[in-house]
């Protein structure tokens, strides 16, 4: 035991505490705070932020941290993994003074309203400058930390993904590009036309309400540790292991509740599976943006996207909507959910198209953070990349570059996380259906065998292992973008009679 | 200005928004927080708690304080009651032992969860050793500050009512009990039968939720300042001016939802009332618990059980329950809406028996604090006073001891204030008459000009005023409860044809 990390422990559990407080308030703001609370309470969540901030940087606590590191020896491994997240989040915000701090917690903490009424009112201009101080921000607090020889990108890419560099990205985003872009084209030429007309109609907002409890629940998320409500954007959120947090938004399409609830309850899974000796602590959450995609989309995709995973409740979701899909098959339906269909909204988008969507914003982060672009420029250059890769064009901001709410949070370098989770995915998948006969599985409604696979091999680590640690443990082989362009061939080029990619 | 005060200002600051965390924290564990959550949870709220205790009691805030007051002629009258306010938090807190604070603070987080599944399973036994730790810890607090002469009790009671004590209270409720306990014997024995049936029945929840939002909004609350939730007891929350939240629950009573829902809008109204200099800072509350319930009960029972208040809006009610309803006229709803009847629950009593329930819950205070009444034994004793003053016996705790939420958060002194403010409202009430024609704009559905004398009378004053000052500004004389008991009698003793008090 060590005298300093006993020291240590109330001043990491104020600091906690705090960013719980702050965590709450952000998601009161979304699904529940009334529309003239926002200035007044941004304030508030000013304050903790700045409490937060102060709590952290006490020099008190650097010496503690430093005396830590020497009697490593004498703590345990998630001792260890607190220690270093504290020494590392330490750096990140010693180097940005308290005011800038402050300031910036406050201009996001407003921000997320601006950019709803603005994307709501198709408004673009009203959000421009605050995007613009948001992304001042984002550069400058990047600039403090940014060591010899690295871009100001890669100090952002690597708060989301430990170890992953715009060198990297730009190699896995290329083969996406490269092996996705051209495969794509040939399905839209193959004529091969799936119906999915049915997915569209009067689903009645309770109606899709309750089969959504429904599919959280089947798929492993908690109702006794854990809450579903409505926002703009889907999200999830977790105060600690036994209240995680899981929202949804309904329209007349079934299938963008019903899948953002197994996305989400893929979040919440991970975070339900972080051990009581680590919640609440620093090291009590997924370890990476990346990995917690790879398991949202993992539930979302490879398992709920399924054909097996439907055998055993596509009746239930009959039942609820008899006149909408009671006379629908089974096959019909899976063919449905899995049709390739390029969009403009990133949250709708098929599984194939979907990382093209991140490509896109992976390419105008950079522009942003890298060439200075102007913000103005925005919703052309968002427009003339959805042409060109995807072959549809906005007609509006709302429909294009509003559409997501990360960056009115100053969350830059988020989005990468989106297509390596889609890659994490794959491979853990690949290395899976070698281990167990995962749609035999799915076909018994044998969720759980799986679940604890996930839960045993990454989500009991929390932040005791990176991303790329994990891979390399359950895949034994590092990051291999090449499982997940392989399953999105195969899977796509059997569903639409394609010859696969070349 | 002064720059004492200028430095204490970021202190206040954050012991505010640790205050208002806390308070989100209680309002999401009372609405929506997941069954699991509470053990987590309250070691946040714990540390939340230490950290506002810290924040106030820092040796540094105490000089600042002290210099302030010396800097007093150079401050606004706002500043002046701010540290006024502070000056009086610092004396009650320093005094206890930081750990103790945070234990009671865990304590009370967790407390609130056993109370209400105790009360569910009327299982007394299982929350009896955590009340007793609570009246322990209370007692403890206030022995820590009671001044020379001063009772325990006194204590706790100006807390919640400043220049209130047990002398001033034993003379308020013995006037109660002398008057109103005979009066209401005459009532009961008097043979008028007030037919309440059609009050109860199949009201659907969807129904009386909308309802009760329309009475919200009718009275003054204000949606986009504003939230509705439910849960297992109503009550009214404020994060500042600009975000008050109500809650209500609902059974088959339609009455009992609908005049809560009033209620708790009189105190969300106050808390509305509240200027822009002011919330947010620790004088930026209603004066205290008395006067926010005479507001509660003034907007319930003065107002909301007016017969001139339903001229304008019976219609809309009956529209919204047209099978119950359609048939009833006005006159018969509102005498059954103000039917006397001596009954077990508290928040369900009629207008005139509403006191009694207090005068017993301020007996057994007493008797908890004062006499070291063994808490095994409230049950009976609880039953036996309600036998005596109501004329009825709960059968089991739940519709017993167990009804209120109070005792498990560490509220003793509260209930009192229950009372007070219905004396208060009255007092308002009688010279509101003198300046306006209350019943007359009422039936004009005019509520905005009484809730604007409320305003600018009472609300906007904020903490610059006690209760004393403000009835005494308002009616040119101090504390007289006769008004509320000549209310009570002239209202009741025509309604049931019977010979005013005596």
């Amino acid at each position: 035991m060590s005298n300093a990390y006993e020291e240590l422990k109330p001043c990491l559990e104020q600091a906690q505490a705090f960013q719980t407080a702050k965590i709450l308030f952000e998601w009161d703001n979304e699904t529940l705070a009334p529309k003239e609370a926002k200035a007044n309470t941004a304030k508030v969540v000013g304050t903790l932020s700045g409490a937060y901030f102060c709590a952290v940087t006490d020099p008190k606590v650097k010496k503690l941290v430093e005396q830590c590191q020497k009697d490593r020896d004498s703590l345990t491994e998630a001792e260890r993994a607190i220690v270093r997240e504290l020494a590392e989040e330490i750096e990140k915000l010693e180097c940005i003074p308290p005011q800038q701090y402050r300031e910036f917690a406050e201009l996001t903490a407003r921000s997320t309203g601006i950019w709803a009424r603005a994307k709501k009112e198709n408004d673009f201009e009203s959000f421009a400058p605050v995007l613009k101080q948001i992304v001042d921000y984002t550069k400058k607090f990047a600039s403090y930390r940014v060591k010899k020889g690295q871009r100001l990108y890669d100090v952002m890419l690597d708060d989301y993904e430990k170890g992953f560099d715009v060198k990297t990205l730009d190699q896995f985003f290329g083969m996406l590009k490269d092996q996705l872009v051209p495969f794509l084209k040939k399905l839209t030429d193959s004529g091969e036309d799936i119906d999915s007309s049915f997915l569209t109609g009067d689903y009645r907002e309770e109606d899709q309400e309750k089969i959504g409890r429904f599919f959280a629940e089947y798929v492993g998320f908690d109702f006794d540790r854990g809450v579903m409500a409505v926002s703009a954007h889907p999200f999830t959120t977790n105060l600690h292991n036994k209240d995680v947090r899981i929202t949804t938004c309904y329209n007349d399409h079934v299938d963008d509740s019903l899948f953002s609830v197994i996305h989400e309850s893929g979040h919440a899974i991970y975070e339900l599976g972080i051990p009581d000796n680590l919640t609440q602590t620093l090291a009590g959450q997924g370890t990476s943006m990346g990995m917690h995609e790879s398991q949202s989309r993992f539930f979302e995709n490879i398992i709920g996207r399924n054909q097996a995973f439907w055998v055993p409740v596509y009746e239930t979701l009959q039942k609820q909507f008899p006149c909408q899909l009671g006379s629908v098959s089974m096959e019909r339906f899976v063919r449905a959910i899995n049709k390739v269909e390029p969009s403009l909204i990133r949250t709708q988008a098929d599984e194939l198209t979907y990382s093209l969507h991140v490509l896109i914003r992976y390419e105008i982060e950079k522009m942003l953070i890298e060439e200075d672009l102007d913000v103005e420029k925005l919703p052309k250059i968002w427009a003339d990349k959805y042409e060109e890769y995807l072959g549809v064009r906005p007609q509006n901001a709302s429909e294009g570059v509003l559409q997501d709410i990360h960056w009115s949070q100053g969350s830059f370098g988020y989005f990468p996380s989106y297509a390596l989770g889609s890659a994490f995915g794959a491979q853990f998948y690949h290395y899976m259906k070698k281990d167990m006969d995962f749609e035999g599985l799915l076909r018994k409604g044998d969720i759980k065998t799986i679940r604890e696979f996930l839960r045993v091999n990454i989500h009991q680590y929390g932040k005791l292992k990176t991303s790329r640690q994990i891979l390399k443990d359950v895949t034994g082989e590092d990051f291999n973008p090449q499982y997940y362009i392989d399953y999105l061939l195969e899977k796509y080029g059997k569903l639409y009679h394609v010859e696969m990619g070349k």
